[in-house]
């Protein structure tokens, strides 16, 4: 099959991959449309070792399901965590927190840059007819920016400021404003602000910001500057979501967060279920936050693209 | 009167401090007994720029209460946090975090190691009839245990591991030992593993350590050690409850803290009423800490010996 691979740092086109084969619960899956993420870009700059075909946000239609022949044909999204289903994290429940897991894409199970892919039929969630491939797509960053309302309660009286307006903070955004809570997006260039401006989210520069202490403030920047000016603003007692992950260590001064008793909380990823929910009643319009569609073939310049300041969602096709 | 003076990281004892005078609605209190606490050898190490008298845990009789006289001859503990009242923290229901607060025996006010110190009637409760002074002077510290179950809810079946099992982390293990959770201690000295045995307390070991996760790690070594264990000791989704402060910056990992979705939660100062109550029934029983009450001459003396390694509660009686 054709598809992207990930070797030594160096992302190449192949159109001689094999095509993976489906075990016992597993689906074959060929791509419709595959979003290109923050953390892909992280895996080719060599943060996380992985030699394999990456990409972990797609829907796909189900070709092979040799174990319940009732998925063949059905339009899917998935759940990138691969658990092993025996640890005790699996049997507590917590399975995207399995500790022998493998993860689409990142971590020992090759992901969605290619024609096709193979997942446990457990990972699957049909996708509703109403909802289109273009917003299906972002199923994998809108859960995970649910899990945010999984972990913290937000009270409409609750003054929140999300740091950080890219690819996943615009998701966020859009999910926060569910909450009705009062929102504040900290942004620095134009489009993104223009975007919210689109949706009434209000937007705020970092003069503005000086002043003002949030209850709950959403770090979504994924640089160390970020973190830092979620500590500024926190209130005594407040509560820091942590988005986005960092390169390596970062410095904290831990006496201001015990003085301030400020609760930090890390997520990552979210209920799948619920996302689709939002998308199916049209609670979230992600369409606009997509650049372009680039063919499989052109996935280097994808990546590129990508990368960019300022750019959101890059998507391939196969 | 009479009292310990801290001034340029030099603690002297002086004959000649001024009797402090109390305003409205405050309180004129004579120490009946004191106790070191680690923030108080901080404060003499520089860590806080404070001149002044040092020392925030006391019993102590109130003498004179100008616009109160019910509160006169009654026996008393304080709050240590003097708010301004006005602040949209205080103003919030949060006084404990008031943007200007001075803070007893560490900031703009005066403490407890002299023979009286004065405090706003709002920050005094009195001490139940039963509760011996010995007992009674550790209501500040106690109060600060017993907000770790203010801040997290502990099931019977969690497995809780406290680091630390000094002068804070004795009161911290006997708070925990009442929710009836899986309770560890880890524990490096032979005197404190002792104590922790003489109330049925598990203790461990750091070998012993390497494999278990825990869902609940509480940290009160007040060094980055220790929160590097509690980091390394806790499963994903799990929460950390970090009791001490550091000096410095911490450098953190913060990547695995968000993929493994854990909680920090920063604790400082708890409820005096709650505390109190304990105390009042005997569910802890923390006269055994005592080490040696030592009179308010001999502060000097006091303080040295607090901050030798293994030294759980120095007392100090006017």
């Amino acid at each position: 099959m054709r598809g992207l691979w990930l070797e030594n740092r160096k992302l190449s086109f192949k159109g001689d991959l094999p095509t993976p084969i489906p075990g016992k619960a597993e689906a074959l899956i060929r791509m419709r449309l595959s979003g290109v993420c923050s953390t892909d870009l992280e895996l080719e700059r060599g943060y996380y070792p992985f030699t394999g075909v990456p990409g972990h946000e797609f829907v796909g239609e189900v070709i092979e399901s040799p174990s319940d022949p009732s998925w063949v044909g059905k339009r899917v999204v998935g759940e990138i965590n691969i658990a092993c289903g025996t640890c005790a994290m699996c049997l507590s429940g917590l399975s995207r927190h399995c500790e022998r897991r493998r993860t689409l894409g990142i971590h020992d199970w090759n992901g969605a840059f290619a024609e096709y892919l193979v997942l446990p039929l457990i990972n699957l969630h049909a996708v509703p007819a109403n909802i289109s491939d273009q917003a299906a797509v972002f199923t994998e960053p809108l859960a995970a920016a649910y899990e945010i309302l999984e972990q913290t309660h937000f009270d409409k009286e609750d003054n929140v400021l999300l740091i950080g307006a890219g690819r996943l903070g615009q998701i966020i955004a859009q999910v926060l404003q569910l909450t009705g809570c009062k929102l504040d997006v900290l942004v620095r260039h134009a489009k993104p602000r223009k975007l919210l401006a689109e949706r009434d989210i209000r937007t705020i520069t970092e003069p503005e910001l000086a002043a003002k202490k949030y209850d709950v403030v959403v770090e979504a920047t994924g640089s160390p500057a970020g973190f830092s000016l979620a500590i500024h603003s926190i209130r005594p007692g407040g509560t820091i979501i942590m988005k986005s992950t960092y390169k390596g260590a970062v410095e904290v001064n831990f006496s201001s967060l015990v003085v301030d008793e400020v609760t930090l909380i890390g997520s990552r990823c979210g209920p799948f279920e619920p996302a689709l929910q939002i998308l199916a009643h049209g609670q979230v319009d992600l369409l606009p936050l997509v650049e372009v569609v680039y063919p499989l073939e052109h996935g280097q310049a994808a990546f590129e693209q990508a990368a960019l300041p300022g750019i959101l969602k890059i998507l391939i096709q196969p």
